[in-house]
C-alpha cells in the first residue's frame, strides 16, 4: 500500500531555502530550509540522511500549517514518520524545516532528503504572493528560542526556525521566505573581531560559509541563482556582533598572522576609523544586495539586542541611498529584549520575536 | 564514555503517572505519564520499547523545565537522543511525557522505558509541595491542542500532555500531577451512550480501561496503590460527554443485547429519570474518590465545551456534600471555548487551556 | 444662536434607565440612568438640577460613543457644557450616564434634567436590537471601579456606570441596558442581615428603595411599566452579600424589635434552615422576574467576589426551573477578582469587569 | 468648618509644569501643568479662574494617583469640588492636570488657580527621584487620545495629558515630568511650512508661543528658570510635522511677504537643500537643549506617525554628537500607529501611547 517515491520524482514538491539544483538527494543548508508538499493518503514518511561531526541538526514540521513535531536528528539514513491514520481523501499540506542554521563550525552537519513514503498522490504547492529573504546573525538563526532562561550552552537544541521573527513575519504576510544567517557574525566582522565572520563575503554563493570538502562536493560553494527566486523584501538584521567586537580582544588570523580589532577611544566612544570600516561594510553590502535583487525593498533592522551602533548604521544606510540614488532602502528598529521577553542564552525569546514580527510585518505591509 | 543504565538501577529517577511497580521496563499508561531525572554529563539517551496496533504514542520532553522536543514514536525497541553537547558538570533536569492518553481502543498501545544512556551521574528529584490528580475526558487528554482548526481526524498527533490545562495548572502551582482521562467518556456513560465508557468503573485499578491480554500481563488491571501518592487536590472534569449522549442514538451492548440511552423529553428538556442516573453517578464517583483520597479537596470542573448539564451537576455535588457531610468538595466553572480559543477537532485550543489553567490555579491556590 | 429647549419638547431624545413618565424634568434614579440624543450644531449644554444630602451624584458622558467627561455634581440648578466647537453639520451622538447608584441612604440624592442648550437640530435615536436588564449589588453598581486600591471610603467618587461589566457587556452586544442594583444588598437580606436590604421587594416599582417624601413626590414609588421595555435578557448578580451575612452579627429591626441573622453551624457549614430561606428567596425572585418579563432569558451570575453560595444558588435555580417548567433560566459563573484585577475598596476593578463582560457577552450571544 | 486658603499660602503644594514664580494666582500654561498636594480632611475644592476666546481648557485630576475626574472648564472664576466625604484623618494626594496644550491659536486660553477650600492640613509632597522633560508636537500634546475614531474636529475635548505616553512613561519610572509641546509644529517649521511653528525658538522662555498682551502680562514671555528644575532626561519627539510640510503648499509670512516651503524633487525624494535646513535645525536644537540642561541625557524619539525623516534625523543627531563630542544624546524609534491602536483624528490612540511608554520607559531605565 505504501509507496516510496524519490524526491526528484515529485515535481509538485516545493523546496524552501537556498540550495543546489540537486534533488537526489535534496540538501538542506540553512535555517528554515526544507520542503513543502500537498499530498493525499493516510500516511507519510520522509527518508533523511543526516551527517554531522559536532552539531546535530534538528527538524521541525507542520501539518496543514500547524506545528506538530520537533526532534533531534540522529546520524545515518533512515525513515521518519510524519503522519499516520489521516483521512485518505483529503489533501494534507506538510512542511519540513531545518531548525538549525548552517553550522560553519561543523563542515559535515547536513540534512539530505531522499524520498517520501506514502499512500496518496501529490498536488502542486501554490506560490505565495510575497517573497522575503532574511539575512542576519544569531537572532535570525533563532538562537535562544528553545531552552530555559538559565541555559548557556551553545548547542543546536536551542535554535529554532519556526518560533523566530522571520517565520512569524512570513506567516503574517502569507509570504515565502529564506534565511541566510550565522550566529556570532556581522557585516564587517564577527563578535570576536574575526573578519572572516562577515556575512557579505558569502552572499553570492549558495552556502559557502560551510567549510571543507563535503560542502564543495555538495555544491554549497557554487554561485547562488538569484534570478530563480527574487524577493520582494530583503530584511537585513546585522550589526549586533559588530558592536560587540569593540569590547572584545583582537583576533589573529592564524593563516596570515594578521590581527584585527575594532577599538574604542580612551573616553569609551567608538574610534572613528573603525566605525568607518563598519559603515563601509554596510554600504558595500547594500550595494551587493541591490545588485543581486534589483527590485527588492531592502530593510535594515536592528535593536533586538540593544541599539549601540544604531546612529552609525542609519548614517551608513542614508549615505548609501544618497550616493547611489537607491530609494528602496530603509531602516527599522525592532523591539529590544526585556526581562519579560528574554529567552535562553540571554537572547531574545519567543515573546520578543513575536513583537518583532508584529512590528516588521506591519512595516512591510505598507509597501504591499 | 557513554554508559547504559537500566531504569531499575536508577533510584534517583522520579516516575510520574499511575503505573505498576515494575521498572524493567517502566510502562507508561496515561497522558503525562513519564519520568524525571536530574543528571550531569554532556549527553543523554533513553531506550524505549514501543508497541501499538492502530494508535501510535507520541512523546514530549523538557530540559530544565523547557519543552524542547515532540515526536511520533515508531514501533520497536530503540534509543532516542534527548540532549547532546551540554556542559558536563551542570545538573540537567529532564522529563519525559507520554503525549497520548491510554488508548482504550488499542490494547497494544504502550511506551516502555528500559534504560538511559549517559556520561554523568544521577541525583535525586525533590518532591513537589503540592500533588494534583486530574480526572477527565478528551479535554483533560489534551485532544485538539495540536493541529489546524480544520482537522477532524481522531489521531494521536492532535493530543497533547504539555499544552493542556492540567500541565499548566501544575506548573503554576509548582505541583506534581497525574492524569486519569479518556476521550469520549463520561461519569455515567460515553458520548455514544456506551455505559462501559464511564470512568468511575476503572478508578481503582492502575489502568484497567486498556483491553486485552497485554494489559493484564503488564499489570494495568491490578489495584492502584492510592496510599503511595495521596493528592492534595482531585480535579474532575467530566460531564461533557454525558451531556452529548442525550442527543445520540442508543448504544447496544453486543455481549448482552441490552440497550442504553439518555433521553430528552418531547419538549427538549432532559428526562428526569435519566438525569437522576447521571446525578447518582456523580455522587457515587465523589464517594469513591473520597474513599481513595481521604484528605484531598475535590473540585469538579466543567464548562470548557458548554454548560449543558451544569445545574444538575451542581445539584448532585451539593447533594453528595449534604448527604455525606463532606465539606471538601466544590464546583468550578472553567472558561468556555470561543472562536478565538478553539483548537483542532472543535476542541478547546491552547488559549482556552491557558485561560482555564489561570482560573483553576487561582482557585486552588486559595486552599494552599 | 444657542437655543434652550426643554427636554419634554425633544421627542427624538432617548431616555435610558427606569424612570417615571415625567420629562419636566427627567429624573435619573439608577446607575447608568440618563439620556441619549443625536444632534447637529457646534455646541451643546445640559441643564441639570442636582440635590443630595450626603452622597453627591457623579455624571459621565460620551460623544459618539467615546467617553469624554466625568465629574462630581454640585447642588443646584445650572448649565453644564458638553461639547464646543464641533462641525455644525455633522450629527453628534451624546449620552449622559448617572455614575452613581440610587442611594438608598440619602433620600434626596437625585439628578434632574431640565433642558438642552444647542445650535442644531435633534434627530431620532434608533432602538438597539437587544435589551438587557442587570440586577445586582455593589458589583453591578460599579463600586470600586474608580480610586486607588488602598481606598476604603464608601463614597460616590468610587462608583462607575461606564467601566462596569454591565455597560461593557451591552457595548459588545450592541444592546440597550438598564441597571437595578444596590451596594450591600442581596436576594434575601443585606450583608449585615438587614432583611430590608433584599432587592426583590423593590423590583415592581420604579425606584422604591429610595426613602422619604421626595421619592414619593418624584414618583419613584409608582409601579414600574414593564410592558414599556421588555428585555431579551435579565442578568441577576446577587448572592455575594447574602453569603457575607452568615459571618455578620444579627440585625435588629428598630421599628419592630425583631432580629434577623443567617447562621453557620458550629462546624462552620451553613445552617440548612437559613440556606433554605436564601434558596426560597432565589426561587421567588426568579418567579417574580418571570412574571414581569415573560419572554426574557434569565441568567443568574455569580463569582466575581467568591463562590461561597454557588452550589446552593445553583440548586435553587434548578429547583425553580424544575418546579415551574421554565427552561429559559440558567446560571453563569463570572471571573473572580484577583490580586491583578482588584480595584478600590477590595472590589473587582476594571480588568475584572472587562473579563466578566467578555464571558457574559460570549454566553449571551449564543442565544441571539 | 471649610477654610479657604490661597495657593501662595500653601508652601507644601508642589507645582508641575513650566510656569512663572507667581502664585496669586498660579497660571497653568502647558499640557500636564498643574499642582499636587497632600492634604487631610474630608473635603477639597479648588478655586479656578478660566479664560479663553476660542479653545476652552479641560481639567483632569487624580486622587491618590487614580484618575477620577475630567471636565470641560467654563469661563469665569469659580470653585470646583474635588472630593467629599473622605476619612478626615488620612492624607490624600490630589493632583490637577491641564488636559490641554498651551493654545498658540488662542491668546486668552489659560487656567489660573487661586485657592483651595478644605477642612484639613497640608503636608509636603516629596520630590520624585527622576525628572523628565518631554518636548513634542500633537503626539506629545495627547491629541487624539479622546474621542471616537471618526472624529476630525480639532478641539480641546480630544486632547489628553493623562493618557499620553509622557504621563505613562513618568508613572512607570516614578518620575516628575513637564511637557513642552505644540500640535502641528516641528523642529524647523510647522506642518504647513510656517517657520514660526518651530518649537526651538520658544524653548528659552516660560511659554512664549502664546501670543498677545495677556501672555506678556502673565509673564509667559519671561526667560524660563532652567536651573530651578534640571531634568535627568529630555525626550524630544519632533519631526512628524517637518515631514508633512514637504507635501504641503508654501506658507507666506503675512508680515514680510516671504514664502517658505520644503520641497521634494521631481522623483519624489526630499530636496537635499531643504533636508539640510531640517538637519541644521535638529542640531541647533540639540545644542540649545544641552546648553539649558547640562547634565541631562537627550533622547530624540520618532515613529508614532511614520518614519519618513528617520534616516536624516539620525544623521543629524549623530552629526551633532560627533561635532560637539556630546555622548549623552541618542535616538529611539517609538511604535507606529496601527489600525488597532489608532485614536481620534488619525492620531495615535491609547494603546499606541501605552506601547510607546513601555518602550521608552524600558529604554530610559537602562540609564538609571
Amino acid at each position: 500500500m505504501l509507496t516510496d517515491t524519490m524526491i526528484k520524482e515529485i515535481p509538485q514538491l516545493k523546496v524552501h531555502g537556498r540550495t543546489t539544483a540537486c534533488r537526489a538527494p535534496l540538501t538542506l543548508f540553512w535555517t528554515a530550509g526544507g520542503f513543502e508538499c500537498n499530498v493525499t493518503g493516510s500516511e507519510l514518511w520522509v527518508e533523511l540522511e543526516v551527517t554531522f561531526s559536532m552539531y546535530e541538526p534538528w527538524l521541525s514540521y507542520t501539518v496543514n500549517g500547524s506545528w506538530v513535531g520537533r526532534q533531534m536528528l540522529q546520524k545515518g539514513r533512515y525513515w521518519l514518520p510524519l503522519f499516520r491514520g489521516m483521512s485518505p481523501q483529503s489533501v494534507k499540506n506538510v512542511r519540513i524545516f531545518k531548525d538549525l542554521q548552517a553550522m560553519s563550525d561543523d563542515g559535515s552537519s547536513y540534512i539530505h532528503v531522499h524520498a517520501l513514503r506514502h499512500d496518496g498522490q501529490f498536488f502542486p504547492v501554490a506560490d505565495k504572493p510575497v517573497k522575503i529573504e532574511f539575512i542576519g546573525d544569531s537572532i535570525t538563526s533563532g538562537e535562544g528560542l528553545f531552552g530555559a532562561r538559565k541555559e548557556q550552552d551553545w548547542i543546536p537544541m536551542f535554535f529554532s526556525a519556526v518560533k523566530s521573527y522571520a517565520h512569524q513575519t512570513a506567516e503574517k504576510l502569507d509570504a515565502e521566505y529564506r534565511v541566510f544567517s550565522q550566529s556570532g557574525w556581522g557585516v564587517h566582522n564577527a563578535w570576536d573581531n574575526n573578519t572572516r565572520g562577515a556575512l557579505p563575503g558569502y552572499y553570492k554563493e549558495i552556502c559557502s560559509l560551510m567549510p571543507g570538502d563535503e560542502n564543495e562536493r555538495l555544491g554549497g560553494n557554487q554561485p547562488h541563482d538569484f534570478a530563480g527566486w527574487q524577493p520582494d523584501f530583503v530584511v537585513v538584521s546585522l550589526g549586533t556582533n559588530d558592536a560587540a567586537s569593540f569590547d572584545q580582544p583582537a583576533w589573529t588570523d592564524e593563516r596570515t598572522g594578521e590581527r584585527h580589532k575594532m577599538h574604542r577611544e580612551p573616553d569609551g566612544t567608538y574610534r572613528q576609523e573603525d566605525i568607518s570600516k563598519f559603515q563601509r561594510a554596510v554600504k558595500a553590502f547594500l550595494a551587493l544586495i541591490r545588485t543581486c535583487n534589483p527590485k527588492a525593498r531592502i530593510v535594515w533592522c536592528y535593536g533586538m539586542l540593544g541599539l549601540d551602533l544604531q546612529l552609525w548604521l542609519c548614517e551608513a544606510v542614508l549615505a548609501y541611498a544618497r550616493e547611489t540614488g537607491d530609494d528602496r532602502v530603509s531602516y527599522l528598529q525592532l523591539p529590544d529584549t526585556t526581562a519579560e521577553s528574554v529567552g535562553s542564552r540571554a537572547h531574545p525569546g519567543e515573546l520578543c520575536h513575536q513583537k518583532a514580527a508584529q512590528v516588521l510585518a506591519g512595516y512591510l505591509s505598507k509597501f504591499l
